[in-house]
């Protein structure tokens, strides 16, 4: 559902239903960019955020879903805080079990991709690290990350263990990852690979693609269909809208969900011209 | 324990202690039925919801095993919110693994069973799903729930899971579940049967069924017997009551509990008396 | 991280960062022992213990690990409440599956040792209860629990399950378990070692051991090494605390962590200096 | 592939093979109904079955797929011997978690579904018990199937588990099962209905759905397009046949595998006509 | 079934049912013990294990539990060999994970106990790891399994993993665990105690007490009650060896059990006549 | 324990013992490299595969961990047959989850990688497919694998499953997997990486690995150590040998395993003469 027209809807609906107690709460309450994210966005990414900030989760799934991608949301992780909402654009790492020799190579080569893709994230970046389910060593912790929000990302998505995870949860960022460790990356694992097309949970991950994310799982949408997706997902947002207006004045749910009937739909009509 | 004597409690033991420093907190808060619950009852369930608020979950599962009854504590799912106690009359519907002859066949009978169980709920029902534990794939979401809660629902029970759940943890209703997604029913699912008995984690739920539901799971109730439970479980939270009393005066748990020696259950029937 | 610094490193900050915005929040708020706890501390525990509420744990950890205990850190369980801290020394008790002949000798010699360790738990002390995972039947509840609060007790660490869970999540005592369930013991399980070696997740936690727990886990310090344990991983906070100064002044993370570079180590033997 | 096919090409290959030492094995041997099943079939279910037990598992999993059926396979059970097919007509039985009420009810109708299935059983039938997954108790024993078989059951398929495993395994008759205890039904489970629609793994059957079962699974397909299945399975089987062919004499896999290139199409064409 | 009689009545049907093809195959082969185990058994054994090798297991079970004892059947571990019985006294070794100071102390003291359990093995014994569940270390492996077998020992039930799979599985030796892996025990666990109860799967095993294992898992008794088991199960097995005569000879199972009614209950009291 | 030397082994203990009865069975029998592999097997790889099809597993497992490399082995995956033993140089394919943008793109540059991994398969090679543990859709199938088998394919290993699996059973080649399916790839993964480092179960593959394969797991080493480890592990084998020699005559373990004691040792030096 859309954030702002929340707001007007709840106001709306207060007048309405004047004399009659108030109605209920049906929806959450809207949530917003941390300024450490906002402020350091260009401009065409704040349109962009703005939106992803904005748009029904539920809505953009079925649109990401209908243009030919079913796998898409990610559900086996956890939030480390509830009722935020993460969006951003992914940057992945790829871990692996360590082994001496490979390490040995790699690490040689450059450093350890925590370090780097902190280092290197774009603000609204979204780190995210398959380590491959592994609960028992950790990716990175809190001073990375400290990093990382200097930089202005906007979260993390790890398919594994974070350490420090008290002082994670204090940060302006989300975080879904299995469970947390008091481990160092060393002991179990070792960064690999650098911007390559990685698995979360039971989803594809590839550098760029666009994540929203919610208490209940990660929403991962192609770049290259964000826009559909959004203008998609919000027609349908407003419909939804209209939906629980009519809910919350005890209409029943036959004729109006999932589809408006006749007469609801002529109303539907004019509510949209009401609201320009 | 009765949670409307827990504030007596809490009040007679600050003016024991008085001089002695608060005593430590050992008691939830109290919790009540939302409005949008409350309301909606008949008299006749406005009386049994205002003891099934208050009676000792583990007071009632006693008494519930000691009919006959071992098999009656959900603890597989997870609530939405923590701090809230569902309390209700179980509604249930029972999904399976999507196919599609089956699916037209019931389809084409009648509304999904998710929005007809919604618009059909009494005041104080809970919805109870039987999806099997599936855990890609949704069985309903905030929009027909809103209408749950329109009609007086006072609860979900989900052996699977919800799309939109930030808007439903906003809600007047207590939800129990496997996790969330953001899918809707039809990739993997379908609604078959209403208001036939289910499986729930590892307890059987019958239409009818009395449920109360803590942090920690749901106790279920035949209807039958829910009488003589309260009564039973209410008599032994008394005696919890002041067996904690004790406890918290500084008392060695031996005599106290799980049994009172002579000495003490003489000052517990002194203690009941002063309470009339 | 040293919780006391922390306050100090964020006013050091803010006057730094004066006109810049306010920094982002990058570390928890500091926690503090319950006063149930803290009032019957010894007075070398209190020693002992305010240091054990300040270390970092991942410090810590790498600490223990170094000192040849790589098997140390509990990530199985889950904690009733977030946002504290759990420090305490261990007291043991094991639980096996119920078996009459076995249960009725050792019933027979004592209490359950649920309530002989409440009862005989010193200030400081954490309950751990190995139940093999067990998540159908509780090892004890909130009056029991209650007892352990008036001994000065400040944890549990339960390989299994408890009842009581809301009365439980208010009290201050930290919590650590499998789930909840509302069944007593006896339908599974029986108690029947105190006070010898356990397993709790994949970590051997003896009598006396030091316990750290965080929302994330629980690091298990032999006290043999704890003062040694303490003292290096309070001199590692203190470099992590000026790698994070650093980090929040805009630094890249190259020559910041996990290494100083020259130049930033001159600077942190001064930032030393000026702190004393 | 075509299990009587199979031996053709068997012989077939060994003559063309003559002089450069016998080709690899790649195809399983031949397996047959059991005596007890194939004497008591109908005239009509000779001929089904008889194709049931040639047709290659995969291209009948490819037809009825394409039928619109994806959700078909059943891999999360296990096949008390290996080796074996099992071929069947479903007759379905659901099981819930033992609760007194309903139990004393449903018992009081007649005799436990485990005795009524296998009484009622025709030949051909497979027993499908939906149990939930329940592990520690049974849904029936060998005496029971002993019956069954004596009816020409064919096999038993069982999202629980079964006691007396090794006489099972000695039974002409293909069983699949979560695994084994020694468990009579009743300590956790009730039989509750017979012959309605159950989920086994991730799959609904209902009566009368025809089944094939290999080491790996069982297919489920709807009775309404088995035809349409083996149809279009058996024509695939035949290509499978021919590419296994081409494949023995050395050919590369592009060219042959997934589709014939044009010159082997030919190939195929004849090798089609030299069959009949 | 007492497998001594199963040879007898697959004689007698198979008179009984000439002319009408062989009867169905429906209970297993008799199995004996290996001479390793038989011929270093003391007299006394001889008689008891004799028993245990032909009495019935799930009839056993019922007699176990009906005495008291409901957790006694371990079936969360796998045969290395199927088609095998174990049977044999339990001598118990508890591991736990590695800890320095401990393992040091405990080393110190006496050889490690998987060494020390083989040495000291009797006749007839099985040695039993409680190792929790660990998967990836083992306890012990073929060589000082070899040992075992020469001091004519009959089995293992390990709850975590052994090493030397293949040759463990060719030895004249019941083996039961979670998994092999090719780890020494030293990187992850520990031995700690010696004949003390442990916890196996869901049951708990003390020293001395009298294991029976088929395929699908191990049942547990206390060897005070074994001669009232073994006893009460083998009248057991004579009625159900009986029902399965009847059974075999085309009766419907109505009758026939899980109860005889009356006229089958005449036949089988001559039917016991007959046998003597 | 090196496999030729069990032979001779246990001829000369037939001596030795004669008139005592037969010694107990301690080790597996030898196996050997099918044909299909022996035959192409370039000379360099005789000489090395005839070393690993000798060498002891946890002999290797032991050089393997003391190189440096302690997570070496794989015990996550199932053998589809027992008795048999892989060994073989790792071809690795990597799989994800599919999405529309990636498949297309990759599917677009050439053959799937299941095919083109098994045309380019040199003898002696085992297709190593990283499938992240999907359990319902598989990863290749039968022809596909006749082909493998066709260029002299040693075996494949597949964090994932396989089709066809009766037939797979059948060949000359030995797969370990997570189970069987009927799916075809494409409904739910996509292959993407060819000879890339890879993770299976919780060990990194790279190409060109040694693997050695029993019946518990697969053993990786590295190539650039496999000389060193077959000569240690053989070394190490010789003992072992001679430990089961003694321990077969009765001698008990102490001063024979883990260590040879002096007396023994000596007896180990002659043992060693008279070999060769």
């Amino acid at each position: 559902m859309l954030f702002v027209m929340k707001c007007l809807l709840l106001l709306a609906i207060s007048g309405v239903l004047r004399g009659q107690g108030a109605p209920p709460v049906v929806t959450a309450l809207p949530v917003k960019l941390p300024p450490s994210v906002a402020e350091r966005l260009s401009p065409d990414d704040r349109v962009l955020f703005d939106k992803l900030m904005r748009v029904g989760l539920e809505a953009a799934w079925a649109a990401v879903t209908s243009e030919g991608f079913p796998q898409c949301f990610i559900n086996e992780l956890h939030p480390l805080n509830t009722g935020r909402r993460m969006v951003g654009r992914a940057r992945t790492i790829r871990y692996l079990p360590n082994r001496k020799d490979l390490r040995d190579k790699t690490y040689s080569q450059g450093p350890q991709l925590n370090y780097r893709s902190a280092e290197e994230a774009q603000p609204g970046d979204v780190l995210v690290f398959d380590a491959g389910g592994e609960t028992h060593s950790t990716v990175s912790g809190a001073i990375t990350t400290t990093r990382l929000v200097m930089r202005g990302g906007s979260g993390m998505l790890v398919d594994g263990c974070m350490r420090d995870v008290p002082d994670l949860a204090a940060m302006p960022i989300s975080i879904y990852l299995r469970c947390g460790h008091a481990s160092s990356v060393s002991p179990i694992l070792m960064s690999l690979d650098y911007q390559v097309p990685v698995r979360i949970g039971s989803v594809t991950v590839i550098p760029g693609d666009i994540l929203i994310g919610e208490d209940h799982g990660v929403l991962v949408i192609p770049s290259s269909i964000v826009d559909k997706v959004l203008d998609k997902a919000m027609a349908h947002d407003e419909q939804e809208e209209f939906q629980r207006y009519l809910l919350l004045h005890g209409e029943p749910i036959y004729g109006v969900y999932p589809e408006l009937n006749e007469a609801n739909r002529k109303k539907f009509e004019e509510f949209k011209k009401q609201k320009k």
